[in-house]
């Protein structure tokens, strides 16, 4: 089944906002086996909506609008889908009521204006809001199903996954089920894992995209079946594969991140971490530290951006910055060996390099990083050379140090 | 004039990936005095993609496309455009010598494939693409103007501002302009905003939104006008009514950020600084050194994450901690005092609160957060409780502490 997308709103087209409602719309309608082919973005104009809704009825048996239906003038949503579906607005006193009691547990009185969402058309099937006022609405018209809702992301959120979400599976009961999975890598060109799993791109009923991005490639996969464990088991096969084709460059799936996965097996280890860090000024702490429970493996992070915190505060050799600077090889390691005793943790992870825009030498270009581990026995180092923005170049710095601990970590040490 | 954007490609249908080139050029044609009425995203099937641009050249006199310009059969924008348009697909030879050399200067010959990047319809005016090996064209037909770009966001922006903008603005000369402001404020809720500058709303010409992030609310200033010195005289007008109504809460426009601003007020004052962080794992480390030279000013960044590391690394006394509890006023005040001392710059900057989920107590919530700042003399203080996600609460935190600096460098200490 087709289904098409309306997010609707002026502060959506004038730039600047980024419209996530469709985005979030849009996998989760994947999710439950509809195929969106449209997702459109129109003003808050009488118009416009109509045309675009108009069309959408035509072509589509499913249609979810976003935002329109709050308070002013500009709401339109209400109004134009009447008219369209020849349905008269009707106050339903059910939901006036609603409205009026959020009001009520807050100690205020309801504004006037706001009786005007209770104003739905005609043999509509309402939708709760639990977060706001405005209620949202399902209509069926000329054999597609038409489903408004507010464009408060948290509000179209909760109410998707309370009420639309049931509704449209009932309704696409028996019609086969969409899977989709992600595969994260991080370390191998784009080109060579295209090359190395070519024969996957061949699988009838699934589709396969890569997608590059300073963190890593990640492999898309989405498979269409018509029972639950077929697609489950068709998955496996495919992760399988892949697996055999590119093996340990694939860090995680699906929700899974480089620091959530490092994160796992440290706790799993019982192992603790320090890190020191100076071009990435802070984020391998801050992407660490975005994992709940963090604290029970990281002890310390040291941002030692100048080169009087990398000898005092962490005591490197004044010697060692002196002879090889502080981009080297062994300003890494003893960045890494240092942090770890300072700090008494089991591992030091420590990274030095050249964010750039400014700062780099012909022997030295913006881009160089060296990232160091530190376990009391070795000291690991490895360098590379990134090309991109300064925030791309602390990105794909971070995720290299965290993915050398996390390679440090499946080795078993 | 009005404008529509479509964005063709699978990927940006199927869910889990962010459509940014629309975002991007949604902005951009703002600026140039177009009005978006449209933003359509489609898959890569070719009867989407026609019936989409055969309905936008009926409705808009400027369609500008992204995507589809690639190597592989999926990429159909030629194809549709040029049957669209009734045009042929021409090989042209002098895009075909820039791919070609393109390949040469990286060493490599070109794949048989790339050629095919050389076709465009006739009679277009080719974009070159100084990035990438797509070009992109621009084609006037029944009176609109058709702008096809790659959808590599990177390649696209480049192409934009090299050769698109000129074209847009030289088609547009005396139709007027329009200009953007955003206003940056933190520490005020919306609704407060709001009323203090509830006049402003009501401007002719003039579209003035806030939108309310963990970084703050910004208040968005759109206005049209005949001449450029009129249009910017407004919008000056505008931003002195509403430092007047809000004052300091206004910490930057535009592109400023919190961390660029507060960047420029330590590098003017020739002030250093120092930064002990808990809660926030790194994050105000890693923003302060998001701005470029940042080196000049930022010594180090402390992530003392856990006690041990609080009380070794920062010198923080164990009393404090065990009388006062790690998120306390005293500990916040000590980090800021000792991180100060331990690197020996002008300034020391402080966090401690719970990010949560886990971690709260009745007399110490999830969202509890103190900032402190030291400067040898005195140590300021303040504690605020946040709700939201674990990364919310660290987001919110760390533009907190960063404006506790402004405040007090603004104040000319």
């Amino acid at each position: 089944m087709r289904g098409e997308i309306i997010a609707i709103g002026t502060e959506l087209i004038i730039g600047g906002i980024t419209e996530t409602n469709s985005l979030f719309l849009s996998t989760e309608l994947t999710r439950a086996g509809i195929e969106v082919g449209f997702k459109t973005i129109i003003g808050d104009i009488e118009g416009d909506i109509e045309s675009t809704l108009k069309r959408a009825i035509e072509r589509s048996p499913l249609i979810i609008t976003t935002g329109g239906l709050g308070l002013t003038a500009d709401d339109l949503t209400r109004k134009v889908v009447s008219r369209l579906t020849k349905r008269r607005l009707v106050l339903r006193e059910d939901l006036l009521e609603k409205i009026t009691r959020k009001f009520e547990s807050t100690g205020r009185e309801m504004p006037k204006g706001y009786s005007r969402q209770a104003l739905i058309p005609s043999q509509a099937f309402a939708i709760e809001n639990p977060l706001g006022t405005a209620p949202g609405f399902i209509i069926e018209h000329n054999g597609s199903l038409l489903i408004s809702l507010p464009g408060v992301p948290s509000e179209m959120e909760m109410m998707y996954k309370e009420t639309v979400k049931d509704f449209i599976v009932k309704k696409l009961e028996g019609r086969g089920i969409i899977l989709i999975r992600c595969i994260k890598t991080f370390g191998l060109p784009e080109m060579s894992i295209n090359e190395a799993i070519k024969d996957l791109f061949k699988l009838r009923d699934a589709y396969i995209g890569l997608l590059a991005k300073p963190t890593g490639v990640d492999i898309r996969i989405i498979l269409r079946g018509k029972k639950e464990e077929e697609v489950s088991s068709l998955v496996g096969e495919i992760e399988e594969k892949a697996r055999g084709a590119i093996g340990d460059y694939i860090y995680g799936v699906d929700d899974e991140t480089m620091e959530s996965v490092v994160g796992l097996l440290l706790k799993k280890m019982g192992l603790t971490l320090s890190v020191a860090e100076s071009c990435t000024g802070g984020l391998i702490g801050h992407r660490l530290t975005n994992v709940p429970g963090s604290s029970e493996y990281i002890e310390s992070v040291l941002v030692t951006y100048g080169n009087r915190a990398k000898t005092e505060v962490l005591g490197v050799p004044l010697e060692t910055i002196r002879d090889y600077g502080s981009v080297s090889a062994q300003t890494a390691s003893s960045m890494a060996e240092r942090v770890r005793e300072v700090n008494r943790t089991d591992l030091g992870l420590a990274v030095t390099g050249i964010a750039g825009p400014g700062g780099g030498t012909p022997t030295k270009p913006v881009g160089l990083v060296y990232t160091a581990l530190a376990d009391g026995k070795d000291t690991l180092c490895r360098f590379h050379h990134f090309s991109g923005t300064r925030e791309e170049v602390k990105l794909n710095s971070s995720q290299m140090a965290l993915d050398m601990l996390r390679r440090y970590l499946l080795a078993g040490h």
